[in-house]
C-alpha cells in the first residue's frame, strides 16, 4: 500500500449524474410475446390493424329489430314481431331481419342484416315464435358499431407506453401475439474485494471474510430500475483477474458496475485497469455516503465504480445510476414517493458534502409523522432495512434542528411507516410475540437506551427489564424470564459451576453481556454477593476472568461458550435450551412493555396489547418465561 | 335460450368483497433462492445466525493502534510508532499490536489483537518502518465491533416483510442462500365464450369472433396482485367441456376465475356446473360495471365468475378480487394512489349501483388537474387505456356536477396525467408527429368534435381540418394533406374513375368516411359539383351507391376497397400509398393543431410546438403531405 490517492476535488453530484445520463446504455428493441410485455415499454407505435369489434355487435341480450317497427310500442301497447332466427355470440346469422320480424340475440352476437337496434330482453315477452316488444327503440340502441372501440389505421398506443394489464387488454383485442418493447439495459454487477465470500460458501471471520452483499442488492436495484443484471463472480484485488472480468463485462453489457475497490487505499488496481484503454471521468463525489464513487469508460463501455459499503453502494446507485437505466429502458422518470415528516432530533453535519441521511418513520398519536435518523454507518446493512427513506441535506447545511419539517424521499412506492415501532431489550419471548404483530420494527438497543428513547417520545413502545420505578411511558403488559450462566454440557464448567459464587471463586473463562437489562441483573447479583462477602462489586469482577469481556447480542456469550471459546457465559434459560446447553439459574427478572402515552390508541399498539393478552395461548411456552396476568 | 335468469336482488359490493376475503386462497410457504425473493413476502421471521461483522473491523484505511499510545499526539507533536504488520481486508493478522507499535490496516480489515482504535491514514505520515501519528484517538475510533450491525440471535426481519433490494442486502450479509416466502396464490384464468379466438389464430368477424382479451389482461392483473396466473384455453358454452376445465382448475388452483358466461342469458351452463357439487354465494352485484359477477364454491375451491366485458372483468377483479389475492400473498393492503381533480362535465347516473367511473386526467394551465369521463362502454378496451383511474360514485348519487372536486383512484402508482392530451382528426402525418412527443394521449374523435371539446376547455390541443374561422383555440402549426378516391389497382374502377363526376355518373360501389374533416371535404366537393350542375348535394348523394355507407377509421373505406367489398372509397393519398392502391386526387385540405389558450406554456404543448417546427426534418415525407411554415 504505497501511494494513497487523495480525493483532491470532489465532483458535484449533479455533474456526475449528468455524466452517467449521457452514457449510451443501449435502448435496443426486442420483440416479446404479449404475456411477457407486462411492465415493459413499447418501442414502437401500435396502430390498429383491424376493427374492434370487427362487426356490428349486440351489446345486450334481447331481440335484434328494425327500430322503425317499434315506434309506438309500450308496456300498454306492445308490438308483436315474428322471431325468424336466433344468433349467439360466435355465430354467423342465417336470416335477415325483414319488416315486422326479429332475431333473438345474445350479448356479443353479430347483428343480423336489416336490424339496426336491439330491444333488451327485459322489455320483451316471448310467446312461442312471436315476441312482444314493450318499448320503442331508436336506431343504434344497444348496438356497438364495428370499429367503434378501435378503427383500423388508428393510433392505438404510442411509443414509450408502459405496458400494464390495461394495455395488454387492448393489444390482445388487436390480435397482437407479440410486441416490440425497449430492451432492458444489461448491467454488469461485479463485487470486488479479497474479503468477499459468495453465499453458500463457508465464512472465516477470523480472516476478515464477509458475505458479498452488493452483488445481490445491486442486482435487485438494477431490476427495479428496469435493467437486467448480470452478476459476475466476486473478484479479488488482483489486476490481471480484474482486467479479465471487467473486459468481459464491458464486452457483454451496456453498463459495468463494480462495488468496492474505489477508496483511496484500494483504487490502484481499478485505476490501472481503466488506464489501460479506458478513460476516468470522475473519482470522488461530494455526496455522503458515496464519496469514493468512480465514473469512467472502460473499453468504450460506461463504467461506474460504486463504493464497497452496502449503504453507500445502494445510495449512489439509486441516486446517480438508476435514473440513467430507467431512461435507457424507456421508463418515465421516477416520481419519487415522498412524505412530509418532523425531524425527531438535531442532525449536525459539517463535511460539506450533499448528504443522504437515512431516516426511519413513525406516526405519532396525532396522525403526524416523525423522522428519526438511522445511521449505524454505511458499513451496516441494517441502516437500510431500519430506514424508510432519505432526507437530503444540502452541502452547505450544517444543522437540521429537531422539529424541522423535512421531506422524506421514500425508498419505494409501497413504503410506509411501520404499524408499530419499538425499541429496547432483546428477548426471545419478545421475538415470538412480535411475530403476531404485523409490520413491526423493533430495534434491540437494550433496556436503558430503550427507556431513554421512549422518554424522548420517538418510539411507540419500549421493552425494559427490572423495576419500573421512574421508567418512561405506561405499562402495557409483560413477562418474567429466567437468567443465569450457560455452560457446555459434560464439561468441567458444567460440573463445577453451581452458582455465582462458584464463578467468582473458580478459574473459569467467562463471557459477559454488553449493556442490557440482562447485564444489569448480573451486576445486581454481583452487588448482592459483594454485600454478603463485605466486598465491592469491583473486587468480584476482578476475580472473574472475562467479566469485562462481552459478546454482542443476547445469544452472543452462549454462542462463544458453544464454540469452545469460553467456559461460561451470561444468558437466558431460553437461549441455553435453544442451543442445547447446560444452564445454572441465577434468578428471574421482569420484562415490561411500556407505551408512549401519546400512542396508546395507535392501531399497532392495540395489536401489541392484544398479542400480549393472548400470549399464553398463542406464543405459549418459552423456556424460563411466565407471562403476566 | 329458454329461461333467462334475472338479477332479482343485487348484493352489496362490500358484502361480496368480504365473501371473497374469507376464502382460503392458500398462503403456503415456499423456499426460494435469495435472488428470486425480490418482491415476495417473508413467510417466517429471520433471526441472525451469525454476527455481522463477524470480527472487529477497521472502518478506515490507516493504522491500528492502542489508543493510549496516541494520547497527546498532535500535528505539532506527533507520536511515532513502529509498524509491525500490514493487514488488508480478507487477511488474518499475523502480529499483535504491542505498546508503541502499529499495524497498517485497510478498510474492512480484521483488527489485530491488542489494537483498540484506527488512526485514519490522512492523519499519519509514514517513514519507512515507522509511522508518525498526528492525532489522538480514543478506544473504538474507526472500529466497527463484531456484531455491531447484527448480533447473533437478534430478530433481523419479521414475517410479512416485503423483500426489497434492502432486505436482500441484509439477508446476503447473514449468509442466507434461500429464504422462506409466502407462496403466490395460484389463480386459474378461464375465458369463456364460443366467440373467443386465441391470439395467433385467424379471426372471422363475420361470425362474431373476437380475440380473447380477458385471458391476457386478467392474468396480468393477477400478477400485479401477487398471484401466479394459470391461463387455461378458452372454453365455449358447452356444459361438459366447462365442467371438465373448471374441475381441473379447481383441483390445481387456489382460486378459479372465469370471465363471460355470467350474464342473465348465458349463465345457465355455469350455474349447472356449480349446482353439481358447488355452492353459489352471490350472483349479481350492485356495482357498475360488474353487475353479473358470480361468486361460488366449486368442488370446494373458491370461484369468481367475472363478467365478459373487458372493462367490467378488470374492474371487478381489481375492486373485489385483487385485495384477497394480495392478502393471501402476504402483501400489505394496497394504498391506492390517488389524485384530487376537478370534474370536467356533469355526470348523470340513476341505476342505483355503486359506480366505478373511468376518467382520464389532464393538467390545466394553472397546475390543477381535470378529470373527464372516459366511457365508451364496458365492451370497449380503449375505455381502460384512455383512462387513468376511477371516480367512485355511491349508489345513491345521481349527479356529479362539472367542477366538483373528486378523488381519482389511479390505476397504478406510476400513473400520472399524460404530458399532452389532444383530440380531433385522425391523420397519418399526425401519428408520425406524435411519435416524437412523449407521453401523449390522442383521441381520434374527428374535427368537429375535437373543436367542440377544445371550446369546452378540456384537451390541451385539438387537430382540426379546413378553414379555421371560428375554430376554438389558437393555432400552433399544421400541414396540408391530399385527399381523394381510392381504388384497387388494375380494376374497372381504376380505369373508369378519374374524378368526382365519374363517381357520381358511374355505377360504382362506394364507401364513405364517417363524420370527420375528411368527410367534410368530400361533402364540400359534392356541393361544388352540385352547384356546377345546378343540382342539390342530396341528388348527387343519391346517385352514388354507398355515399351513406361508411366504414370506421380514416383507413376504413380504403380497407373495404382492398378487401373487394367496394369499388371506391374516400381516403387520403397517404393511406392509398400505404396500402399500395390506386388514388384519384380530389384536392388538398389544411390540418391545423390548435391549442387551448390556457395551456400554451405547458411542457407537452412546447414539445408538440417543437415537433411541428422540426417535422419537415424528423417526420419527413408523408405522401400527399406538405408541412406548413
Amino acid at each position: 500500500m504505497s501511494d494513497r490517492t487523495e480525493f483532491l476535488t470532489l465532483a458535484d453530484p449533479d455533474a456526475v449524474r449528468e455524466t452517467i445520463a449521457q452514457f449510451d446504455l443501449g435502448g435496443d428493441t426486442e420483440t416479446v410475446p404479449l404475456a411477457e410485455a407486462q411492465g415493459l415499454v413499447l418501442a414502437e407505435r401500435v396502430d390498429a390493424d383491424l376493427a374492434v369489434p370487427g362487426f356490428d355487435r349486440a351489446s345486450m341480450d334481447g331481440y335484434a329489430v328494425r327500430a322503425t317497427d317499434t315506434v309506438g310500442a309500450s308496456e300498454a301497447a306492445p308490438t308483436v314481431l315474428e322471431i325468424v332466427d336466433e344468433v349467439h355470440a360466435g355465430e354467423e346469422p342465417d336470416a335477415d331481419v325483414d319488416p315486422m320480424t326479429a332475431v333473438e340475440v345474445s350479448t356479443g352476437a353479430v347483428m343480423p342484416a336489416g336490424a339496426d337496434a336491439v330491444v333488451m330482453v327485459e322489455r320483451t315477452s316471448r310467446r312461442e315464435s312471436d315476441v312482444a316488444i314493450r318499448t320503442t327503440v331508436t336506431p343504434g340502441d344497444h348496438v356497438m358499431p364495428a370499429g367503434d372501440d378501435v378503427a383500423p389505421g388508428e393510433r392505438a398506443l404510442g411509443p414509450g407506453t408502459v405496458v400494464t394489464n390495461r394495455e395488454i387488454g387492448l393489444l390482445a383485442a388487436l390480435g397482437r401475439e407479440t410486441v416490440a418493447v425497449r430492451d432492458r439495459p444489461r448491467v454488469a454487477v461485479v463485487s470486488t474485494g479479497d474479503e468477499l465470500v459468495s453465499l453458500g460458501d463457508d465464512l472465516h471471520p477470523e480472516r476478515g471474510e464477509i458475505y458479498d452483499v452488493n452483488g445481490q442488492s445491486i442486482a435487485a436495484a438494477v431490476r427495479d430500475a428496469g435493467g437486467e443484471p448480470a452478476v459476475y463472480p466476486t473478484v479479488g484485488d488482483d489486476t490481471a483477474e480484474m482486467k479479465r472480468v471487467l473486459r468481459e463485462a464491458a464486452a457483454d453489457c451496456d453498463l459495468v458496475t463494480t462495488s468496492g475497490a474505489t477508496s483511496a487505499g484500494a483504487v490502484d488496481v481499478l485505476s490501472e485497469v481503466i488506464a489501460d484503454g479506458g478513460e476516468q471521468l470522475h473519482h470522488g463525489v461530494a455526496i455522503k455516503p458515496g464519496k469514493p464513487t468512480l465514473v469512467a469508460r472502460l473499453d468504450g463501455a460506461p463504467f461506474v465504480g460504486l463504493p464497497g459499503y452496502p449503504v453507500s453502494a445502494l445510495s449512489v446507485f439509486r441516486t446517480l445510476v438508476a435514473p440513467a437505466i430507467r431512461e435507457a429502458a424507456g421508463r418515465p422518470p421516477l416520481e419519487r414517493p415522498e412524505r412530509r415528516a418532523e425531524l425527531s432530533e438535531d442532525v449536525h453535519y459539517d463535511e460539506g458534502r450533499h448528504r443522504l441521511l437515512p431516516v426511519g418513520l413513525v406516526t405519532d398519536g396525532a396522525g403526524g409523522t416523525l423522522a428519526y435518523p438511522v445511521d449505524k454507518g454505511s458499513g451496516a446493512t441494517t441502516t437500510l432495512t431500519n430506514a424508510d427513506g432519505i432526507v437530503e441535506m444540502a452541502a452547505e447545511t450544517s444543522l437540521l434542528e429537531a422539529g424541522t419539517a423535512v421531506t422524506v424521499a421514500l425508498f419505494g412506492t409501497d413504503v410506509r411507516p411501520p404499524r408499530l415501532f419499538g425499541v429496547g431489550e432483546a428477548d426471545p419471548a419478545l421475538w415470538d410475540l412480535l411475530d403476531g404483530v404485523p409490520r413491526t420494527r423493533f430495534l434491540a438497543v437494550g433496556s436503558a437506551e430503550g427507556d431513554r428513547r421512549l422518554a424522548d417520545g420517538v418510539p411507540d413502545v419500549a421493552v425494559v427489564t427490572g423495576d419500573d420505578e421512574g421508567a418512561a411511558g405506561t405499562p402495557l403488559g409483560g413477562w418474567t424470564r429466567e437468567w443465569g450462566i450457560v455452560v457446555a454440557p459434560d464439561t468441567a464448567a458444567a460440573a463445577g459451576i453451581d452458582g455465582l459464587a462458584a464463578l467468582v471463586d473458580g478459574d473459569w473463562r467467562f463471557v459477559n453481556q454488553g449493556r442490557s437489562g440482562l447485564r444489569d441483573a448480573f451486576d445486581a447479583a454481583l452487588d448482592d454477593l459483594a454485600a454478603e462477602r463485605d466486598a465491592t462489586r469491583g473486587e468480584l469482577v476482578n476475580a472473574i476472568d472475562g467479566a469485562q469481556r462481552t459478546a454482542p447480542g443476547h445469544e452472543g456469550p452462549a454462542r462463544r461458550v458453544a464454540a469452545g471459546d469460553a467456559d461460561a457465559g451470561l444468558a437466558l434459560r431460553a437461549t441455553a435450551e435453544e442451543l442445547d446447553m447446560g444452564f445454572v439459574s441465577l434468578g428471574h427478572q421482569s420484562v415490561e412493555v411500556r407505551v408512549n402515552p401519546d400512542r396508546v390508541d395507535k392501531p399497532g399498539v392495540a395489536d401489541l396489547r392484544a398479542a400480549l393478552a393472548d400470549a399464553p395461548a398463542t406464543v405459549g411456552d418459552v423456556p424460563g418465561v411466565s407471562w403476566d396476568g
